[in-house]
């Protein structure tokens, strides 16, 4: 037992050291088709873990519906319907890609996704383009609105975003999401501050567009706080991605839900999901909406908690915090309770109201299977039904469950 | 003395509630001359309280003697010297003029100004435009860099701001100050936030400039954090000037220090300025530097604090609390004092970390005189000598004395 925890240790180690070392930058916006590893034209990405197109339920299947019509793999929702259930739309786990997908969300050939890469790896990872609030596939919601911003989105907005990350050599995503931290956002549901960066180191280059252009794309920006979310989870990807594959550690390396199950990946367990029923978030509701109306929890944002962001870096962000059902004390008592179950303090992420300490960054499985402490995702909670969209905002976890069975395989392979 | 007070009470209501209704608009940039009332050629604006040219010393002289020179009033440093002896320059407090001078900055006709104008009253007030930190006029720095600096402010920076403000129709203030707040500025020292807002409100308007002026505007906005400090002193301005001038009012609506002595102005006592010798800020110095270098403190700044924001908004700027001394403790320890000096929560400046409280706006002087709690004001700390510049940031207050003197000269008049 005790050599076995010497090992994890020192794999552990290893693992947490390549995760901080991580360097991401936005280079470059494309449809996924072009990068996306294993994106096959058939194919629709979405939130971890994988699942049968039959069994898609809820909110995921309103999304899926969705994004076969906008991809133009189904002519009514009906086909759609069929083709997931006969599986000539293949689904596979956005994770599982080197992607992200946030929320509903999903990506398809054709959609363009932010592409960010670690320059210390030349690894990279993809999100697709954050939509906003309100009427979006993101929410799973699909309609003629929906497909008309879609549509400005791939043939007018990532072409100019990337001509714009071409033109300015790429941008520092590290740097933004640091001073982030420092203007009050958390970098899963508030982005305000980096998207207002972001969209500041855009501008000199964004300018050279012709007015039909930027004006709309100044405009969508500025009315889109959370659009920076989607390099916050492609960060996430890439600094996990740098820590897995370390034989015997114990990092969680990997973690969505999928409005039905959520799993979680583990550095020295290969390519397994560990899987459990997801759980359903607590938080505040928007008028007319209660806990009756939630569904399971759903995306791969998971993951940016699991990197040391989100409700990881609550105390960064108290103008979340009644927003989520949170307050200073609850903001303190995650960030003390995940101390015990991280691996590491993140040495650039740092919070200026912990006296500037760093994020605790990296779950060690292993600790959240004997403490029973589990990691808090600040979460956008989505109703039960397909195409109600967004109900409020909330806190949840990956079950217990995700993180014994990893924890069981773990003991069996290192013993 | 019941009496009295109740009708101080009143008068009070009326003045904190012009002061709580101020909206101010940032609504162009011209050249001082233009739009500053009673601003002739021959004038130089600073950091009030008034003061005879033969008697400015420390910063504040090497910053006079450079504006001088930068507006051609003087050929050389020793022309200037002798004019402001001779009075031939004309000095005045620029919150004597409706406007405001951060620091050491000034205000001569030819250098631009930013135009805030209060919605409700029509009123306006006005700021030079922020030139950074480093070697700057508005730390009392002259050389061919900042000469450099200001002629193309003033020849570009300042026409294209004004281009783009008159195409928005002017930008809310109001708003971007009660989000800032949220991102983490407490808008004297720390306007990161805002200064990045305003780049994203100005982007779209300022794109349709050539690039050979675009390019740099973007470059020296984006370099430049704490450009938004002055519409924030002039947005102060607004506001304390909507309660000045109420029978009876014991509102502070004018404070500043010019290096040598620090004033105030009361609501209901006119144009006179109560005056005291200006006391030395304590704080974080930079490496090089200690309490024996610093100067008394200077700028017109302190009237920020006075309107609700800087160190009364403290507990907004984690950030800031290293920089000048300060933690979470003494944050709140500030807050909760000035609730007992000021006259109204602000209802759209709030602060998350303080349950979304609003920020404790408006001194009342009796309540100052009576409890000998002084408003504190964050502050970058200046060399005691002229052309030294900045070595620090800290905290600091206006002089008893001078609250004393007004509450005095109040009960005299009131009785």
């Amino acid at each position: 037992m005790h050599e076995t925890t010497a090992r994890t240790d020192e794999a552990n180690r290893t693992a947490i050291e390549r995760v901080l070392a991580s360097e991401p930058w936005l280079v470059a916006v494309k449809p996924a088709g072009e990068v996306v590893p294993g994106l096959a034209p058939n194919m629709i990405l979405h939130a971890a873990p994988p699942i049968a197109g039959a069994e898609v339920a809820g909110v995921l299947r309103g999304a899926l519906v969705g994004a076969a019509l906008s991809e133009g793999l189904a002519a009514s929702a009906e086909d759609a319907e069929a083709a997931l259930a006969a599986g000539t739309i293949v689904l596979g786990a956005a994770q599982d890609h080197g992607a992200m997908a946030g929320g509903a969300g999903s990506i398809t050939a054709s959609a363009p996704v932010l592409v960010v890469e670690d320059r210390v790896s030349g690894r990279r990872a993809f999100h697709f383009l954050m939509e906003g609030f309100g009427r979006a596939l993101v929410l799973g919601m699909y309609d003629e609105e929906v497909e008309r911003r879609l549509t400005w989105m791939r043939d007018e907005l990532a072409p100019a975003l990337d001509r714009a990350l071409r033109e300015l050599g790429g941008v520092d995503v590290r740097a933004i999401i640091a001073e982030a931290l420092r203007r009050g956002d958390e970098l899963h549901n508030r982005n305000a501050a980096a998207t207002s960066m972001l969209v500041g180191l855009l501008a000199p280059a964004i300018a050279g567009e012709p007015v039909a252009i930027r004006g709309p794309v100044f405009a969508f920006l500025a009315g889109n706080p959370q659009f920076f979310v989607g390099v916050s989870l492609a960060a996430a990807r890439l600094a996990l991605d740098a820590g897995h594959g370390v034989e015997g550690s114990s990092l969680l390396t990997a973690v969505g839900a999928n409005g039905r199950e959520c799993a979680i990946k583990v550095s020295g367990l290969g390519e397994a999901w560990f899987t459990a029923p997801a759980e359903v978030p607590a938080g505040v509701y928007f008028d007319g909406h209660g806990p009756a109306d939630a569904g399971a929890a759903i995306g791969d944002s998971f993951a940016v908690e699991c990197a040391g962001l989100g409700a990881s870096a609550l105390c960064a962000a108290p103008a979340l915090w009644p927003l989520v059902g949170a307050d200073e004390a609850r903001a303190r008592a995650i960030d003390h309770d995940l101390r015990r179950i991280t691996l590491a303090e993140h040495p650039r992420y740092r919070v200026p109201m912990l006296d500037d300490g760093g994020v605790p960054t990296g779950i060690d499985v292993l600790r959240v299977a004997q403490l029973g402490i589990r990691p808090v995702i600040d979460i956008a909670m989505t109703h039960r039904e397909p195409g109600r969209g967004m109900i409020g905002f909330g806190l949840t976890s990956p079950p217990a469950a995700c993180f014994e069975r990893a924890a069981h395989a773990l003991r069996a392979r290192v013993a």
